[in-house]
């Protein structure tokens, strides 16, 4: 049901049934590292480029939710999903292996929001029973795309960004069951809209991406009627040390303080002074690791309870910046509670 | 509702109540120039790189539909949407402009169905009254992207497609009132599986999607137990030549036959050997705007009551394609009917 401006309630409280998350090396050495249910020592994963391994974490994400749920791969009815590479490669030639009607996706960091948003308003409605949502990214496959080659060794700015290699899965399924009763539900999505402030440095991604998250979030609260405090956490996606100082410090001036329940995925997944990680992780992998591994154990514990989170996306291209455009960015929320 | 392996029944049937379309130069001298909205003499579309003139075509096509059925821009929900380019960038600065709440598609060729399964979805659910489904291409910026830059004046082989300059979007509603119950709706959507035989030839697309239209074709009859022949036009998205005729080759030998009500986008908007276009029309905006040109005038003066939908693509990019990989590809299947 469309609620509020630009919201979707889901009267029929899909579930998350079980994740699957994956990181690399980098990721490993990070403060969550105990909480993935596999870290990896060999950014490759066995495959002879960065790219082939980007889509092995997919499928890899996906077939743990599988496993660790004993769900059988033929009666997930749909896949919603996407990365950063060109064309969305990494999620293309995975879904050739899993053979999953499939749903490509691109909504650049804010992918993985978008996906479970889209596996939920099936879910809810009746489409299917079980659905896949899954994001992903490398950070050797993305540097060599947006950035320089890696053998180049530039050095990044204290605004820019780390992307992680890792990727999420969420298994999203109908509660029609009383024993299923107690996971997680997905209660609300707000969808985000394009906003461009007029940001033109790719090292600075979080400013571009902050505002984004601010129209989100009060559109969301709006929506619903909700209080921030509503939430135990309000987590972005990658917006990074800057992005989330801007975002708290717009959200304050605008009367709403997130400060005691905001954090972002980008600030979790590294201990960004010790690990080098200048203004934190970003990428589609950042949001759905961060949660597939952390956010929704600690959902399943009932540590968190109440989780806004908004996954956030810079829709640039090299070309684009190359034409003298600046960066348009894009939020999608999703509220995960146990109720 | 979910009917069969993998197919949803819109029982709320909604409608496709207006549609936009415009087109290249190239299309204004083939065969449908009279049923586009717009044809352009000049592929930059005044602007300053073919990038820019892309997403131009987006925004335009979407102010059509808008415009023709006098809806105002504040009324349209959410919209679906991609194209061909890295980043989907066409789609990503279209939107920053329209300011609709945004899902970013990318399923190469596939994504006019695709972004109409999703509308179609979100409004049968009652999560959107209006949506908007829309894609684009441009010959000019996915040679440069894809193949070489044009200033080298590479031939095409006879295999070979040509990519629609042109953009086509639906504006899909819900069909409560009964004034509006006379428009052709969306009865059953059957989004497909990743399929790859193994095609490795580029300048040969139609040979790697058509086992995709294949699969989703009979996926399409069996789950909802017509025949081919109930529809009055069974129309791929860009397999164009060589590709239509394997898929109705391989059709028929699985006792089959839709010759006598195939058609392919591809070869409808260009007259290919008067026009050279080799085997055909490809990319994003060729269905899009075949379907939102002259496919959906044909269903509002009844010559045509039933037809399904299937657009093609074909989920590689140069990066996989360097490193040895076939081309994955896929077909999502949309029945649009009078009843």
């Amino acid at each position: 049901m469309k609620i509020g401006k630009q919201t979707i309630k889901f009267e029929n409280t899909p579930i998350i049934r079980e994740c699957g998350s994956v990181v690399g090396p980098k990721e490993k050495s990070g403060p969550l590292s105990g909480f993935f249910d596999t870290v990896l020592d060999d950014v490759y994963f066995g495959e002879d480029s960065f790219e082939k391994a980007e889509s092995k974490l997919i499928q890899h994400a996906v077939n743990m939710a599988l496993n660790k749920s004993k769900t059988d791969i033929k009666d997930i009815e749909y896949m919603f999903s996407g990365d950063l590479l060109n064309q969305c490669i990494s999620s293309g030639y995975a879904l050739r292996e899993l053979q999953i009607p499939f749903f490509g996706l691109y909504g650049a960091c804010s992918t993985f929001s978008e996906a479970n948003i889209l596996a939920a308003s099936f879910v809810n409605a009746g489409y299917a029973t079980n659905c896949i949502a899954a994001a992903s990214s490398h950070f050797c496959s993305a540097e060599r795309q947006f950035r320089l080659p890696l053998e180049q060794g530039t050095q990044t700015p204290p605004t820019g960004q780390w992307t992680v290699t890792g990727s999420g899965a969420t298994l999203i399924s109908n509660s029609k069951e009383d024993k299923l009763n107690h996971y997680p539900k997905i209660t609300y999505a707000t969808p985000g809209k394009v906003i461009d402030m007029g940001i033109t440095d790719i090292a600075n991604m979080g400013a571009a991406m902050a505002p984004a998250a601010f129209d989100t979030i009060i559109t969301h609260l709006e929506d619903t009627g909700r209080d921030a405090n509503y939430y135990d956490l309000i987590v972005t996606g990658d917006l990074g040390k800057l992005g989330s100082e801007i975002l708290i410090e717009q959200l304050q001036k605008y009367g709403i303080d997130i400060s005691h329940v905001h954090n972002d995925c980008g600030l979790m997944i590294f201990d960004c002074s010790a690990q080098d990680t200048k203004a934190g992780g970003s990428g589609c992998g950042c949001s759905a690791s961060v949660f597939s591994g952390f956010i929704y154990k600690k959902l399943l514990d009932k540590s968190l309870n109440k989780v806004l989170l908004i996954s956030t996306g810079a829709l640039m291209s090299p070309v684009s910046l190359g034409q003298g455009e600046s960066i348009p960015s894009i939020a999608h929320a999703v509220a995960i509670e146990n109720i």
